[in-house]
């Protein structure tokens, strides 16, 4: 398995586009993209569980009932949520779409992400479909990466090659992320292609397992969307036997589709709004998964030490404390505490108490980009890992004025 | 009933005192506070739910399970907290104390707040002992309140005085607040008295009646402390006949101390770490209690909510995210919301979806200090109230740097 270029366009059959098309007035960001298979693929989605749901989740939902679908088209810049007419705006965009395409709109997957609670007005991305679609290219990756950004500040994408019964497949994805990102749901907008063959209840059975080590164990804020979703688009196009059951192909894809998960898992939460570090929490020793995940997860949402981190601050006793109210059934006395960096591990806490560190060592250690929190809790032989980033000023800065 | 001057010290037969010892090194900030009964109390206390426990909190618990009490020794700087030695000096500041005043150490109610994980000498302690006590006066009920600060901006106390059978009462607290505070425990320090005569039974079921919508419904950042605690003395010298029971006496008591409480949870929450605004999010007509209480203390807790409200930002699709990932069992399409103010109110959402606002109009209600966010659930009769504050620049600069 190796990493490749290529994105969402890096497996057979896949081009993409991206551009302005005017839902952002004053920008010149891309606000419209769209990835488009060459046939029908097999298609699975996991969805936001936030009770409130944007309209393009309904419409999505439908359209892949049957397992099929050909297309994504993805606005930012409007979350279409919260709006009387949302389902059938949602509609008229995989309308126009599939009539620029010349597919059925049931095979159309509608996504859209920005401010919830303003009516979305169709004209701007109407009048743009023809280039839109006349656009489209296997260099296009980049260009729908960048059109679904919203406070994302890097274009996030990322592919690998593998193989499938000899044959040569390719899976990628794009993904954007940045606020109102939370574990316990489909946590943000991310679109997977691959070539790999392999049956609807199978993609959507790899996807649904592997978002619970990945998409779920990411915080940014501890804001569950209302829009997120991450969808898998597979059209076979590689060639190999179809995958229909969990023998070594599918072992083999699961792996592959992993790869492309946890590169953008720490994508989007190293880009989080403001951040400028990644977090990453691995817990070792938990008595069990669920134990040791709801650890993670405490620690890496804790604003306390999200705040500390980006101070470089060795704050050892915040770890203790989100793990403490985790809710989680651990014994304090038995947990062990390190960072680690490219500069190093510095050991802090030892069976639940403080214990001698160099402070100059320990900011050495904090001071750079990505900072693994190890948290050994000695009671068993669980692990999970969770990935946040720090709380800066720029995340108060950039939702303190979001809307103007 | 009505408030008073005096704070811990309004009832009769309280002193206290707030001096520096020097636990706080480069500070002239008093650091540690005494509060003292002239007789014997009864005594009621609800403890944080962190499984992580800071010393203090495990002597407390041993010396009130008799449920009598006569003083209260607090620290601020350093909170004792998984430390090898703690319980050894939580007991040492008792017995100092103890001594000092001439009464049992297992009358003394111990607590301290401040860095976690940080060995607490108790030579500082020792050696301002004499002079604490020495300076114990009616008049020290602020010295008192400015002792158990940490990142605390203000001062917190209230009293009030009632009557319970033909005989004046009184009650009075003081709180420290600001960082590491949120729901479901006894969120912070809170130390009340009363003259009022009541059982140490009937005081524990009013104190933990009374938390349940007040002090648990307090968010700061979603942390919840490993220290925190709310204590109640009551030493009867008002003279009336104790309360045992759940009469009209006990009911008058219960109004009584919640008006303390309410009282203490505002000012808690309008001082939160680095707040400018005083957030209060009234739900009504939830199915039921539970209902309305997870709804408001989601509202409160959003990152992103609070971030708008700094920025005056009248981002109401914020506050529906925010109730749709809550757990609540609610319906969408029922939910209206407003925002309002000294300023007015102004309408923002109706059965769950946006309403047309002047965008200027909203600005001037969300300037003020104090916003309380409405939310009609229309689904019931239940209501319930959360208090917490907005999210600034200066949570993350008090945060990112505190221990240095």
């Amino acid at each position: 398995m190796k990493i490749i270029e290529g994105g969402v366009c890096a497996a057979k059959g896949f081009t993409a586009n991206g551009i302005h098309c005017g839902i952002r007035k004053n920008h010149i960001k891309k606000d419209l993209s769209l990835i488009f298979s060459a046939v029908p693929a097999s298609a699975a989605a996991v969805y936001t569980t936030n009770l409130v749901k944007g309209a393009p989740l309904t419409v999505t939902k439908n359209h892949i009932a049957d397992g099929i679908a050909q297309a994504v088209i993805c606005n930012s810049g409007n979350a279409n949520t919260c709006n009387a007419n949302g389902i059938e705006i949602a509609e008229a965009m995989s309308d126009l779409t599939a009539k620029a395409l010349g597919i059925r709109a049931s095979d159309i997957i509608v996504a859209s992400t920005g401010v919830i609670g303003q009516p979305l007005c169709i004209d701007p991305i109407a009048a743009a479909m023809p280039a839109l679609v006349e656009g489209l290219s296997t260099e296009g990756g980049k260009d729908a990466a960048v059109g679904i950004m919203t406070t994302d500040t890097v274009m996030k994408e990322v592919a690998v090659e593998f193989e499938v019964g000899g044959k040569v497949c390719r899976i990628g994805g794009i993904a954007k992320g940045s606020g109102m990102i939370h574990p316990n749901m489909a946590t943000m907008l991310v679109f997977i292609t691959t070539d790999c063959a392999i049956s609807p209840a199978m993609l959507q059975k790899a996807l649904s397992g592997d978002i619970a080590n990945t998409f779920n164990m990411v915080s940014v804020d501890g804001d569950t969307s209302t829009n997120d979703m991450v969808t898998v688009l597979a059209n076979g196009m590689a060639g190999n036997d179809p995958i229909a059951e969990e023998n070594a192909d599918f072992a083999v894809f699961m792996k592959a589709l992993n790869t492309v998960t946890v590169d953008l898992c720490r994508k989007i939460a190293g880009d989080g709004e403001g951040a400028t570090k990644l977090l990453e929490c691995r817990v070792t020793g938990g008595k069990d998964i669920p134990t040791a995940k709801t650890v993670a997860k405490s620690v890496i949402c804790s604003s306390l030490l999200k705040a500390a981190m980006f101070g470089a601050d060795a704050n050892w006793g915040r770890v203790l404390c989100a793990i403490g109210y985790s809710g989680a059934d651990v014994d304090v006395h038995k947990i062990d505490v390190s960072f680690r960096s490219e500069a190093g591990q510095i050991d802090v806490c030892k069976s639940g108490a403080g214990i001698p560190f160099s402070e100059e060592e320990a900011k050495q250690v904090l001071l750079r980009k990505e900072i693994e929190i190890l948290v050994a809790l000695n009671d068993g032989e669980a692990d999970a890992t969770a990935w946040g980033c720090d709380l800066t000023y720029d995340y108060v800065k950039i939702n303190g004025d979001y809307r103007t």
